[in-house]
């Protein structure tokens, strides 16, 4: 008989928390136990797992007793404070937060790039920003095949990416525009910084805390965690990430520029073969990657692949995810499977 | 006393020329007789000028009858057919689409970057795509400056950039949306193309039809009118062009190779002294140009000006601006100014 396992989720009422469960129930992962967390404010609620109700506890050190794998989806100071406190009591957690993303004891896992790492971790795996394992899933078969020089990306990210408040604040400001009413800004770009913009019928060239450089913390996390997830310092990113009125999916226009030629027939080919990616790509019959299309799903979709006009080892890419599903949510899972496989 | 004009808007009910009026109006232009001009399906409308009405009659090749100046912008088509009747009759035409802007014999004209060469026509004068006109106004100073080796672009265009219609169908699908109904779609990404996607709480990307090569039409113009407009084939720019539920306001994520190292706080100085131009640049104060806020203003706004991480002479840029107006109204009614200036 296949053993089975306690699984607690952190932030099991959060967006991404939702499809967490979701996912597990549709994958089949072998949950025994499941143990849905949130902070106290949360607790008490009831979730929805495999047909039946289960009360959502407190995320407390010891609501950590006895679980086997943890996957935690609740900001990175939750994580910070409880994840070494679940490790300590035994279990394995798989976090989605930013808190242990570049720590070189935590393996930065996309089960398709770089899978086999998950065996390195030391209680904690973390699950990658959800604008790279986008990105790296795409580039991985074109960098095996061709070797990767640079890349250069502008993002079209869904506001979904910031919780369930900000899908929220979307729908209330879309509403109050709709109605010829002024809308109120509370959660966007970052909730935690002074000023609020618009995002209804807007597009906010800031998706995270600025760094010193001046490129902003989500644009420095794609070049950082691509680099450690390839375990390539050389791959040269450059990103500017851009939130849209979108509410569920991730959109990039990647430039990649290759070692070698590549010819975007081939290109179409080896995606399309390469594990998670669905090629969407034909213009001249209207077909490409679009968010509404790849919202609930759990694929990468590439599209608009064409040669640069200029440079033969220049390639373009059009690059679409649900952000909650493979950004998030469905990598963690399928992380949680790789831990599973690798123990039986 | 200063000399005065018959001025012809051709397209006057359109959402461009109904702009075309306002400026002509709020900068004073030397219009001695207004003539407004659309389909026979808008003849008899009226239209406000000065605070007069003044019916639009149709535009046929004697309504061109007396006209000094006539600006077109009612598709290309209509440009097609007119723009030379009206040349026959005596008028200059300045011209907003896409029917003459590559052909040598007319000069293709952005004030601020090549004004000079409005003297050089024969009868017609284009005004470049919307997504051109803005990023040549960013990278003129740069270029004067540092020299241009290559240009990648990504836009966030508005829907407006394909008129009323694209307009109503964001409205109208938003609201859909928002009641729970489902959106239809008849305008974009391209109203005369069989497949129609919705763009509420979407991204398309495809802003015009497929070229032979792979790129749409939208992207090719950003390629040969910027080569045109600087007088220089060496250029290199790619575009990658994307339609997001924004009405008004395209934005550009736009990298920059240039022929030298140029450093930041140099270029946001050369940038805030040229003309047409206002640097909105402060990302640790969340200082950055959005279209909501360039909406209804003549400048281009360029913002989040950062140094390539890993080639020196690499720049970021986010360039904003109203494409109804600097992309479209505001740089044909300077063009007619610049056409005026030169008479007198």
């Amino acid at each position: 008989m296949a053993k089975s396992y306690t699984v607690a989720v952190v932030g099991a009422t959060g967006a991404v928390g939702e499809q967490m469960l979701k996912i597990l129930e549709e994958r089949s992962f072998p949950v025994g136990e499941l143990r849905p967390l949130a902070s106290a404010r949360s607790a008490g609620k009831k979730v929805r797992f495999r047909g039946e109700e289960v009360v959502v506890r407190e995320a407390t050190p010891d609501a950590f007793e006895g679980v086997d794998i943890a996957l935690f989806s609740a900001g990175g100071g939750i994580s910070a404070r409880l994840a070494p406190e679940a490790v300590a009591r035994g279990a394995v957690v798989i976090d989605n937060t930013n808190a242990f993303r570049m720590d070189p004891d935590v393996p930065l896992i996309v089960p398709e790039v770089n899978g086999s790492k998950v065996r390195e971790h030391k209680g904690i795996i973390a699950n990658p920003n959800c604008s790279t394992i986008q990105m790296v899933v795409a580039l991985k078969p074109l960098r095996d095949r061709y070797g990767l020089e640079r890349v250069i990306v502008s993002t079209y990210q869904a506001v979904s990416g910031s919780g369930w408040q900000a899908i929220e604040e979307l729908n209330r400001q879309t509403r109050a525009v709709v109605s010829g009413e002024e809308p109120s800004c509370e959660v966007l770009p970052v909730s935690k910084l002074s000023k609020h913009y618009p995002i209804a019928f807007n597009a906010i060239p800031q998706c995270d805390v600025a760094q010193e450089n001046g490129y902003t913390l989500e644009e420095m996390k794609m070049v950082r965690e691509t680099q450690k997830i390839f375990d390539d310092e050389t791959i040269q990113v450059s990103a500017t990430c851009v939130r849209i009125p979108v509410v569920r999916g991730h959109s990039e226009s990647i430039y990649v520029e290759l070692k070698e030629e590549a010819d975007p027939e081939a290109v179409r080919r080896i995606l399309a073969e390469a594990p998670g990616i669905i090629v969407q790509d034909d213009i001249f019959e209207q077909v490409y990657p679009m968010p509404l299309e790849a919202a609930d799903r759990h694929e990468v979709f590439v599209g608009r692949i064409r040669r640069d006009l200029h440079n033969p080892k220049g390639l373009h890419l059009w690059v679409v995810a649900d952000n909650l599903l493979k950004g998030a949510a469905t990598n963690t899972v399928q992380i949680a499977e790789l831990l599973v496989s690798a123990d039986q």
